[in-house]
């Protein structure tokens, strides 16, 4: 009975919680209620409450959870450069799965929904700041510091590298589909444009001194 | 009497203007209404309404009148690498006072304040984005253009080197405002540190051949 009782329960957290990440993705944070929240996610009102304190906790609890995709982008850039035998190669392997994870729309919608909150949020925008945007820089940072340990790289400050990385990927990108609205604009073709374009220029300037 | 009636209105418009872009950027659009712009401004609604249509248009005057500040970043692009006897100093120069430029608490909370809108009026967004962003980059790259012609760099798309000079510069501390919140949280020396790091690269990667 009692876990039975608590199936119910989490499966109604999951309603809430998927019917809530839709509205906000579509609506945005204001325009936002919880009483469509509780009708899309089947649920009373009272449930909603229940399970969340305020739509602030609700929307909260939704951006922090998506921390969790870092992990897969730390995996991404562990498994691209550990053991590399020709790091051109794999270096633009790591730029293109790390320009497609980012560029996926419902990633970019929440960028900006997280974005569009942070002045009223800070504190939620620092800890995703910190536990999102930062780990995957951090371990990038990681895996060039290693690199250059073996001679593979030159790199005197790790993570300027990865911020130097990151950034020729993904400024173009990114701050079009931010401003333009447009989530889903970018080609194929411009990605890998972009990826093999930095790249290039990063072995350049961060390649062992000929 | 024409020409009084005239600056009386010019004046309001003025007035109007001024109110609903300290609103617009204290509370963000759907905070905001048309009857406190009124009264901050020290007109009637109806005057209100017969200078703008509606709060979407106030906005887009408002958002689209800052492309004119992109002017003055384009004119500190072309006066700090025009002539240039030292390249590595002027594009040091150039790279500090952009990130300064780019990263003042205003232009911030404007920059956030178009990405929140931006699903919402895309084309907005988007004539920000044209007039705006990539007039900033054109500029740029036409000056690495000439420099490249000059046997000063060597950038084969300069686009694209304009991108990268501008995407090391700006990723990390843009970034960390837009989601924190924190407009007015980096240090001068980090964004001087941050100006000196992508000079060195960028020369390193697009300076040219030995």
């Amino acid at each position: 009975m009692q876990s039975n009782e608590e199936g119910r329960s989490a499966r109604k957290h999951r309603q809430i919680i998927e019917a809530a990440t839709a509205a906000f993705l579509a609506k945005g944070f204001d325009n936002t209620n919880m009483d469509e929240i509780a009708t899309v996610a089947e649920v009373s009102k009272q449930t909603v409450y229940k399970h969340f304190a305020d739509k602030e906790a609700l929307f909260a609890e939704i951006v922090l959870a998506t921390t969790e995709d870092v992990n897969q982008i730390v995996s991404l850039i562990t498994d691209a450069l550990s053991d590399t035998e020709n790091l051109e190669r794999d270096l633009g392997r790591l730029a293109s799965s790390f320009i497609t994870a980012l560029m996926q729309p419902r990633v970019l919608r929440l960028r900006r929904m997280i974005i569009a909150s942070a002045d009223r949020f800070p504190d939620l925008g620092t800890k995703w700041y910190e536990a999102g945007f930062e780990q995957a820089l951090a371990a990038m940072a990681a895996a060039f510091a290693r690199l250059s340990a073996e001679g593979l790289l030159d790199v005197p400050d790790a993570t300027m590298a990865a911020n130097h990385f990151v950034g020729m990927l993904l400024w173009i990108p990114i701050n079009r589909a931010m401003f333009t609205g447009n989530d889903s604009g970018a080609t194929k073709a411009e990605l890998a444009r972009h990826a093999r374009a930095t790249t290039t220029v990063f072995l350049e300037a961060y390649g062992p001194r000929r």
